[in-house]
């Protein structure tokens, strides 16, 4: 089969970084633990200092413990628009790898520090003893602008 | 753990049905082939005249590979409103298993009459030889109303 992608420029790259920079929230798909399953749900978001996915979950939800079972994981995000067929609006995949931060290190202080300047309210429950921060190591990332402008992305092409 | 889902009753049950009747598209996720990791992506969707979701998707896309590979995927439906916290919008999570239906068959033709009524515009590639419908089978479902409103479904709550 032809590799239906074509490769990033300057142009994707901006458009998928624009994608990450301003995503309130996302589609977390992970593996179902004991299984070979995936499941999928929606996580809020924001971004560390370095531009990467950055996550505030509880240990209550599944996908925390999926997470905690298998890192793997992907995100989509980039939300339709409230016209239009919805896959003419762009979205980005991001194939990652989950890193949940223990609470009580500098690396928890720091990304609360910012994710509670970027997302005020989750001051509400960002200090409940079963939320962590779980930050989302790029592996690479697949953009769709749109029927036939599907675009692969080196996690090179997404750094900031 | 303690299990922090709630059982279903008439109220759920029919938000979650109201969810699955009204997605235009959802979040997709995946096993991708020949790994352990999953995917996610973005499909339309619409309803077989069973009330089950049904997608058109192209043999170009990667979950279409992923499906044929791995039939066990995950659905999230229901999309957060423009404002207030994303997270405070009721949405579902379905665990399915996806049937792909030959083109040229008697199930590929009902599926293509309902689904063309039911999403006009898809009319301009439903036909491209690449398409083909896919069915999700609900093996059950999680509905999450909002913060401590978790609800898990079965397949029979789910049914119409």
């Amino acid at each position: 089969m032809t590799d239906p992608y074509l490769p990033a420029d300057a142009k994707t790259r901006a458009q998928a970084r624009a994608l990450i920079d301003s995503a309130r929230h996302g589609a977390l798909a992970v593996l179902q633990p004991g299984g070979l399953a995936p499941s999928v749900s929606r996580i809020s978001l924001a971004t560390d200092a370095q531009g990467m996915p950055v996550s505030l979950v509880s240990s209550l939800a599944a996908h925390t413990a999926a997470l905690e079972a298998t890192p793997a994981c992907a995100l989509l995000i980039g939300e339709p628009g409230a016209k239009g067929d919805p896959l003419t609006h762009p979205r980005l995949t991001l194939h990652c790898s989950a890193q949940l931060i223990p609470r009580g290190t500098p690396e928890h202080d720091a990304l609360r520090a910012r994710y509670l300047m970027l997302r005020p309210k989750a001051g509400l429950y960002a200090d409940f003893g079963d939320f962590r921060f779980v930050r989302f190591a790029v592996a690479d990332g697949l953009l769709n602008a749109g029927f036939g402008k599907a675009v692969r992305l080196s996690a090179e092409d997404l750094s900031t």
